[in-house]
């Protein structure tokens, strides 16, 4: 992993400018990680790609930086959506950093009829997301949106967007062959909570035009290591996974 | 995920057998469970399937079992070792419960020149891949080994076995393609620590001729993510999940 300290900015980064990081930015930097002026950061967005940053300013809750030159231009993302019921909190702290990790762009919680979570975070679910993706050298950040309920999910869905659905019951589709055979975008999973979706509603959504049930094989998965499993499936088959790893010993 | 306890039974088990269980085991259904004479629980080891089982007496560090009925046969599991640089305690648990949910069947720490944790204690490892076997409905363990060396690693390696190194410089193969250019087994994948491979090991490596380096795609993961990453994308092309989920609602 990268070690110079990437900070996602909100701000727009152009050259010679100076930014002022947040009070929990400046925190982190001055108090936790202990730079100073003249240490080098690097700071981000979607917008404006990745900037060489040093500190000009570093005291207390203050912290101001001069934007340098640019080290990475902004990327395509690969488009997938992960739906997921929320579950309890470290597994569910585990989803958002290895979705956000695999490359996910959107984040959505949805409340199944066995979802236990009753209240969901959603502003410290996307402070996790930020901070996955500072760690993980993403570009842009996973939205992360409020939590509806699964009968608002299917009345909103875009139909254009074909939605996987992990299916524990017989008679779904291995995720490779179903893959493949949806291979054109754009896509999202649905993922259940710790005690499965009612069989009502793998009824209903089965029913849909834009619903393909998935497998993930014969042993029963967890919800968060479903979600990820099928993610990286994806995207191994659907994904940039084809793309070489930015390389980083100058080699082609 | 079944709420029927399983506990993995060391002994033979064969109907109408009379079951002590260990003193862990034994305060898991009697203190922490508090299950009481009469309830069921399911015993399982690969040898001979899993069975139902009566509890017959349960008194403080004591649990006797009457085997009842078989409940399912042994299954071939899928022959797919993850070789991995151990890692900081939380992750590598993660590693343990997710490898294991996923159907690997060996586990082998390796010490690599980045690798930083020092000691490795198997046996809580072993006991870890227990507890994970028990929840996720497999019915064998997987095969925990102690750590070695990559030298001794290398010098070992039965030669018909293909090694995927997750390795993280540019030129590798994306994995899809890899696993399909090799698709006859029996495989393994190698994983790094959180500072990964050192060059010359990779250099190293990549000479050998049991070993493809693969990728997974442009963006850094974690040693965590990207070991069940693989074994997701391998499991999905060349293990057992084009096979249906064992069906729960008696249906076809």
């Amino acid at each position: 992993m990268s070690t110079t300290i990437r900070l996602y900015a909100e701000d727009q980064l152009t050259g010679d400018k100076q930014i002022e990081l947040s009070s929990d930015q400046a925190h982190y930097i001055n108090n936790v990680m202990r730079l100073n002026v003249g240490d080098e950061v690097l700071l981000f967005n979607a917008l404006d790609g990745e900037w060489a940053a040093t500190i000009q300013e570093s005291k207390k809750k203050r912290c101001v930086l001069q934007v340098g030159s640019k080290t990475r231009d902004t990327e395509k993302m690969p488009d997938l959506w992960l739906c997921f019921a929320p579950i309890k909190k470290q597994r569910l702290d585990f989803i958002i950093e290895k979705a956000t990790e695999l490359g996910v762009s959107c984040l959505q919680p949805v409340i199944t009829r066995h979802t236990i979570v009753s209240k969901i975070r959603t502003d410290r679910l996307h402070a996790q997301a930020i901070e996955a993706s500072e760690q993980c050298e993403r570009l842009n950040i996973p939205d992360v949106k409020e939590a509806v309920s699964l009968t608002q999910l299917i009345k909103d869905w875009p139909e254009n967007r074909r939605l996987f659905v992990l299916d524990e019951r017989g008679g779904a589709e291995p995720i490779d062959q179903a893959l493949r055979t949806h291979k054109d975008g754009p896509h999202a999973f649905l993922t259940g909570p710790e005690g499965g979706f009612e069989a009502s509603e793998l009824d209903l959504l089965r029913k849909l035009p834009f619903v393909t049930p998935i497998s993930l094989g014969p042993r029963i998965l967890r919800a968060d290591t479903a979600a990820l499993a099928a993610i990286s499936c994806w995207q191994s088959v659907c994904g940039d996974w084809q793309k070489p790893l930015r390389n980083r010993f100058g080699e082609e």
